[in-house]
């Protein structure tokens, strides 16, 4: 390793995140960890200001609504939307899973999607009777737009991509994507949930219509996740669950349903969700997603490196990988790899990675993957080093 | 107000709840407060255990994983079911959009409930397409079985009725919804929100088909609910929802999926609900669910008869009524009532509860609502009284 580009968390956050004491997490692509900050608003949202939203008539009831609808603004902000274009869903997948199901299909029921996506950007869709065709990667793991500019048609409805990928950490060029599904009169979705936590996001500059991502992978608590949608498109959208806090007047013979994106939050929300996610937007727009985007490239950049310089281990993905290297040890099954860095205290992920087409592409059942968030160092990637020598050491 | 039945707090947990201090809580149909033991599980879930659920190889992760599957048992078991049979949803209301949606009709196109169905009961059934058939209700606020019995039919695929009303508090004869329900061949849903914290429910005792409730109404976090099925009713539901961790196999020509209840929980779940919720099942069952209802029934009995005493006060709904009273006071509106109240430190509901049809046959556009909770005592209803005294006052 060169020691000249040892990343000595220039971020220096890593004293906030309580659940990471001496542990190696290199998993963030999974899930994030929370900095203590976030804990603090989760626990005081429920301590001290807990009472429902949007119903109440007591102060502590309207005060509650106000943070909400703060955390939607906020949510919605981060990513360069309007406050009322975000839907609070329980997570990315249920957002993709929502507009798949509600969008009409106006004649066309093909959607174009690439090989690296995950399965939440897959399944939705077949579930919602569309056909499917997958944009093949370029050599290094991009999504290669020069195939899907050939491939788009009118049949068409959805192109619906990652912005960043799960296992690759490719960064997608959106606006040109936007451009070649606006070509033919497609929409473009965007799956931001590695993408959000990673770089800066601007759905406004990209042009596109929907954009998903996930409270949980953003530092923010589980059960919450965003769906944004330009206005006129997500208020043309018809209700998908039926419930308290999206009608109008309801009887037995007609519902009416109020407008979005409160027809799309039916039931009781999440309500500490958004206040905990709220902190969390707050927390990462304090860094800049610009400094957590060079914080995880330098760490990339070192980790590919490092891997390298080991010998025998097979880096996948392209060099500019936005915080994740995926990788196997030649020979070992990465369950393996991975059991034996957790005895060393890394964390990393092993497995298909909800992606088993791109595992079908890159020809191998699994890869391990490590990812890096903010709090992460150059202390991780040594000790990672260390333990694929022990692997080799072990299965040599 | 007779002295002699007042409550002083008999269960005795009122200082575990640290947001309800100096404040008469009287919203807990709404959502409940949390107990001191609910704030710290979500607390050290995040801040010493946290890791994702199912994919994760190294030891916290598989750690996690034993917490969130131990979670969904205490959450069927609450209620008399087995570990797999229930589906943890965003709340009770995606609980029911799921069925409603899933469900086969099989030539079946309407749907039985009662007039007193809170709106999460009803507009799943009109989303999903069937038509509606509403049960009248007694003299006194429960459904009428009688008539039930009079109006089901083998066009009924499902019988869907609240357990305890969230406006009325009437409790149904389960058992005998179950055998009109089954004498059709439709099957039962209950929904179970407000009944779960307030009495001992057993769905194998009840014969019911799929049952619904939410965590945050049972001292739990928010985002989190429960959708209980009979295992091959629930197993035998197509997916609802695409995406991670509820597929077996996936390419861009054909998809297969888990079994139930995995099948139904697309994407990363709300893991620290499910933690948190465990947490309260277990504080609920640590009171015990007997000493819950006995101690609500006194405190409905005291209310009832402190409004009676105070004159020109409507009561809704039974006697016996499953802690939660709905009142008006005579030519005041419910809105001024509450806002009144909320000035001396009651907090009520006030409104259509999101059961806007009940309200058409009540006659009325609105009503006040105080409910209760484990940790409510005479000292709230004395605020109550006070606050009303005062409402008469200013409107008198």
């Amino acid at each position: 390793m060169n020691v000249a580009t040892r990343i000595n968390s220039a971020l220096d956050v890593r004293s906030q995140f309580p659940a990471i004491e001496n542990w190696h997490y290199l998993d963030s692509a999974a899930t994030a960890q929370k900095p203590q900050v976030v804990i603090d608003a989760i626990t005081t949202a429920y301590a001290r200001d807990y009472a429902t939203v949007h119903r109440g008539v007591y102060e502590r009831s309207a005060a509650m609504t106000a943070s909400y609808e703060a955390a939607r603004a906020a949510a919605s902000g981060l990513i360069g939307g309007q406050p009322n274009e975000v839907v609070f869903t329980r997570g990315a997948t249920e957002a993709i899973n929502l507009v798949a199901r509600s969008l009409p299909k106006e004649g066309r029921n093909r959607v174009l999607l690439s090989q690296l996506e995950h399965h939440s950007n897959i399944v939705p869709w077949q579930l919602a009777g569309y056909e499917v065709d997958a944009v093949p990667l370029t050599v290094d793991g991009r999504i290669n737009l020069d195939a899907a500019e050939a491939m788009i048609s009118e049949e068409h409805r959805v192109v619906a991509f990652a912005h960043v990928s799960n296992v690759l950490g490719s960064i997608l060029d959106t606006k040109r994507a936007a451009e070649i599904a606006h070509s033919k009169g497609a929409l473009l979705l965007l799956d931001g949930c590695q993408a959000v936590p990673r770089i800066p996001v601007d759905v406004a500059s990209i042009g596109c219509d929907f954009y998903a991502y996930s409270g949980h992978k953003l530092y923010g608590p589980t059960g919450i996740g965003c769906l944004w949608g330009r206005y006129d498109l997500l208020n043309a959208l018809p209700p998908w669950q039926g419930g308290g806090s999206m009608i109008d007047r309801v009887t037995f013979a007609k519902t009416t349903y109020l407008d979005a994106p409160m027809r799309f939050e039916a039931g009781t929300p999440h309500i500490v969700g958004a206040v905990g996610l709220n902190a969390a937007v707050n927390w990462v727009e304090g860094l800049t997603l610009d400094a957590v985007h060079a914080h995880e490239c330098a760490l990339v950049a070192e980790c590919r490196a490092a891997l390298s310089g080991v010998g025998g281990v097979t880096l996948y993905g392209p060099e500019d990988s936005a915080g994740i290297v995926s990788f196997n040890v030649d020979g070992v099954h990465p369950h393996d790899t991975a059991t034996i860095l957790d005895d060393v205290g890394v964390a990393v992920r092993a497995g298909h990675h909800c992606a088993q087409p791109l595992m079908d592409v890159l020809g191998v059942p699994a890869t391990a993957r490590a990812s890096f968030a903010a709090h992460s160092d150059s202390s991780d990637i040594e000790a990672l080093v260390r333990g694929i020598e022990q692997v080799k050491r072990i299965f040599g």
